[in-house]
């Protein structure tokens, strides 16, 4: 397998940032939308994209990867004072083999809890929109409420 | 358990920033020091620390989680070049629970190879110094060949 290849314009990330397809927003700027994950390992399990098209880290330029860590940065703010977590995953994969699913460039944000598993990446349990949307409320909250 | 707390001087990561402790170095500009994680979870594993102080993503400030991104980007790049992995892993704890065990902001850099099990972050064994000075000589070796 391999990490590299070109951008497919018709990833559903990509559809998203168009308007054509559905999501759960939690955050959005000039550079970034925040949404929940459709397959949360946790509940506030959130995802920061850039705007801007790029396949993963290694394809995206510096200064889009510089605006998308502060939207990450944001956006964990907003997810920890919505959720109260014990601890906080950031990760983002690049290639198949490392686990991503979708090729345009996100970050995941995790919420840990104390004793709670949590679920393996592709092997979660689609969530109720319902739910999440009203998680991302919640976090859209929390991140206008920032100082 | 709390992701927040006060930043201790007297963490490893710190001690190596100050050269007061051995590391094996695969990176270093002004920003950013890369070492090979002593504990690798795949060979290759590289962590790439800001040189400021900060816990974690949550209280590092924004221009300074943008140049470490730069330099996880740079990192990255020279890891992929050096090992020709299948998949990169980039993930940063916070907090405890989270599975950061030093608390100086760090990215790990993991690459993933095709049919080969990669090793729970904290339950990896501690690699042979000579091997992971090998391989930070690699990857350093492919960062200066970057254009």
């Amino acid at each position: 397998m391999s990490i590299r290849g070109a951008y497919q314009a018709d990833n559903i990330f990509a559809k998203i940032l168009r308007g054509e397809a559905p999501c759960c927003k939690a955050y959005e700027d000039d550079q970034v939308l925040a949404i929940m994950d459709m397959f949360p390992q946790a509940p506030g399990h959130t995802l920061v994209l850039p705007k801007s098209a790029g396949r993963n880290l290694l394809d995206t330029d510096s200064d889009v990867l510089a605006e998308a860590i502060k939207g990450v940065k944001k956006v964990a703010l907003g997810v920890e004072k919505a959720f109260a977590p014990d601890g906080l995953i950031i990760t983002q994969f690049n290639g198949e083999t490392a686990g991503q699913t979708v090729f345009h460039l996100h970050f995941h944000i995790i919420p840990r809890f104390e004793h709670q598993p949590f679920d393996r990446h592709g092997l979660a349990q689609q969530a109720d929109k319902e739910v999440l949307h009203a998680q991302a409320a919640k976090i859209a909250k929390a991140i206008s409420a920032l100082v």
